[in-house]
């Protein structure tokens, strides 16, 4: 294994759809509670969803996501981040292009339990 | 439990040793394979070290760090990331100030199995 120094404008040049996230790293893939980081861009509104199994971490890189819950909306800028915890329905917008770093287990649906059009193809690398 | 947008330069305002990392999130704290996000300020050189039971995670946001390994050195600047896998023996160093987001299960000493006068209290909070 080759270790080294992972730039996130690269890697997010490589890719430009909107909510379709790419593993960029993992670590601990040897153990059950592997991580990997996925960059995805957002763009416009996503779809309202949850994730039974698993907290979900967003940490902004550029622009201003807009993290909807069911009572209000928190907006996290670029230089911030968000940990959305298992069971809570979320749905994320950003009025203009958005870069953020996922951080979740591996094998995580970016559109939980809801699915529909927005449903990317899963672990899926840049 | 509120689920609120965490700022980095906020947090990292908080203190100012460096080499002592301050956690900041954790991410499904109601399993064994937890993930905490530490905010830490790298000033000069650490010491060699390896964690023999978890990969570690180095998110640079501010200046440029050097990550030492026995057999070269790799400059992880801000925007990149490096993933150092369990056991491998590293040496971190920053010539000036530099910002990094740690993210590593709960409980990982700074030091790993060196130890030493700059092992840091553990998983303090910002």
């Amino acid at each position: 294994m080759t270790i080294e120094a992972i730039n996130f404008a690269h890697k997010l040049g490589t890719f430009a759809e909107p909510w379709s996230p790419r593993v960029i790293a993992e670590m601990n893939d040897y153990l059950p509670s592997n991580i990997v980081f996925k960059l995805v861009k957002l763009q416009g509104e996503f779809v309202w969803h949850s994730h039974a199994d698993t907290d979900e971490t967003f940490i902004v890189l550029a622009g201003t996501l807009r993290m909807g819950f069911r009572d209000r909306e928190v907006p996290v800028h670029a230089g911030e981040m968000i940990v959305v915890p298992r069971d809570v329905e979320h749905c994320p917008r950003a009025d203009g292009e958005c870069h953020v770093l996922l951080v979740e287990p591996r094998g995580v649906v970016n559109t939980g339990e809801a699915g529909g059009a927005l449903t990317a193809p899963n672990d899926v690398w840049a």
